[in-house]
């Protein structure tokens, strides 16, 4: 196995200006695992599920490579569930249900099969599940990359703090940089950041693109202008499992190589954000990436040349 | 003459988190031809000011090669005095004082020595003020690019759309580009805006980058990540005066040009914001300006390869 993917399945219900949707499977190591499939062979997800997560939706991971082994299903109990609606611009969004269920107390548990892989992608889950994830390891991965969210900066920084430490890449949106930091600008967040520990950071932008800071050098990767964006959610973990998924299929982990997979992270949220849920993201074509990414190519291309 | 600016020049009283001014110079016309004038030889702006404008003021532009002869000085009158105060983040600012004085009912008058200039662009004034200057040009410019505001759009939208559809390039935001097209998509808004006229559309996001659209063609330039932002005001100029500036240096107005050219505006405009008004404007130097726009070229640089 060469990644491994931490992170919650889950039940979504999502409303957005465009239409609304029921039950459908979402959670972050489903976008993860699901994008990356696309780039590496047999990503592996460690995740928590009750008794009334559907077989079918097991099965769909399957059919895209992903190995379940490290999936629980816990017997008697239910799933998470998340539910959100979105304001008109897609910018905003109030959480309209959280259903902890399974997740409360979740104690990861590594598949002897998962042990030795290279990459590993720490979707958002609590910080103390995802050090122990890291602590199972029997190899120290070649990269790994976290996630996650406003929520553990303000209740368990130093749980936060402790995991930050110990990864590779942090990936972030803007505001969470912000909060991490205290600093507005985001130049000075980046510095601040990259003492904490990694030695690469992802700031996300959303429809603004993502920046990539190592040392003191910065790389932009842009999102592509979309006809229509139908629903943000598990935008940030398509990028990142684009992003993971990359890197795990070439093996590189230096700087030059991650502003590529930044450009394919972008894609891939760019195919996720058209439909809702994961519904565009389970039915790529490899040709379709590959021209989606080409658009990503063309949008930041110029010829520089002498001035003054 | 190879530019004709036309625009206001201004008196600004400026307050943001970082400090306040008195009265300093200001004005679109002012900032355009400033950051014109370090890529094209002597542009020549179209304006008005009160006799309380500083001679001083006028000396500042012509010590950078700015032909004045087209800035009317009206007796007994006091110039266009705005005042305004940024929030925290600097992305939304507060007009506290506009006081129009000699803008109110100008006429512009082409001096001969403007006659046959190959660019023009046209900065914030009201869209009859635009009008008459492009119906006085005795040879069409190459190349005439249009910037305007969001009063403009609500308060005089026939005159408005009349000048869009004489011109080459618009240059409007984001919040801008919406509501004239009346989308929120800004590749809807685009589309929309491409058939009112210009060829050419530019969208300017701020600290979020410049978009250049051009039949199903899309362009994307970023803003550096500045450790500091001291004062917005004048960066859209700033960017217009870089942006046509170059152009008018090398006489190309194609697609593959403006790319570059934009890269170009973004660089000018991510110098001006780093200090307040035109102060860092006005003492730049050609291997600073260089060494910024290479910032910029290796911020969007990365390797494509084979993926899948």
């Amino acid at each position: 196995m060469s990644l491994i993917v931490a992170g919650t399945v889950a039940f979504d219900a999502i409303e957005t200006p465009f239409g609304k949707t029921d039950k459908i499977i979402g959670g972050a190591a489903t976008y993860i695992s699901l994008a990356s499939s696309y780039f590496t062979e047999s990503p592996g997800i460690i995740s928590v599920a009750g008794e009334d997560f559907p077989p079918a939706y097991i099965k769909l991971l399957n059919d895209h490579g992903i190995s379940t082994e490290g999936l629980e299903i816990r017997p008697g109990e239910k799933s998470f569930f998340w539910s959100g609606k979105y304001n008109a611009d897609l910018n905003f969004r109030d959480t309209l249900v959280t259903e902890l269920n399974v997740i409360e107390g979740f104690k990861p548990e590594i598949p002897d099969s998962y042990q030795g892989s290279e990459f590993l992608m720490l979707g958002n889950l609590s910080p103390d599940v995802q050090i122990s994830v890291i602590e199972q390891l029997q190899y120290r991965p070649k990269l790994i990359v976290l996630d996650t969210m406003n929520f553990w900066i303000e209740n368990t920084p130093a749980d936060l703090k402790r995991v930050i430490s110990m990864v590779d890449v942090l990936t972030i949106n803007d505001s969470e940089a912000r909060e991490l930091s205290g600093e507005y600008s985001l130049f000075k967040a980046a510095k601040k950041i990259l003492t904490m520990g990694p030695a690469y950071l992802i700031i996300k932008k959303g429809e603004n693109g993502a920046l990539l800071f190592y040392e003191d050098k910065i790389f932009f990767a842009p999102a592509l202008p979309l006809e229509d964006v139908f629903d943000p959610t598990g935008a940030g973990d398509s990028f990142a499992g684009g992003f993971i998924g990359y890197l795990a299929s070439i093996g590189e982990v230096d700087f030059e190589s991650m502003k590529y997979a930044i450009v394919i992270g972008s894609a891939m949220a760019s195919f996720c954000v058209e439909k809702f849920g994961t519904e565009n993201l389970v039915n790529l074509s490899k040709p379709g990436i590959y021209n989606r990414v080409q658009k990503f190519v063309n949008l930041v291309k110029f010829n520089a040349k002498e001035i003054l």
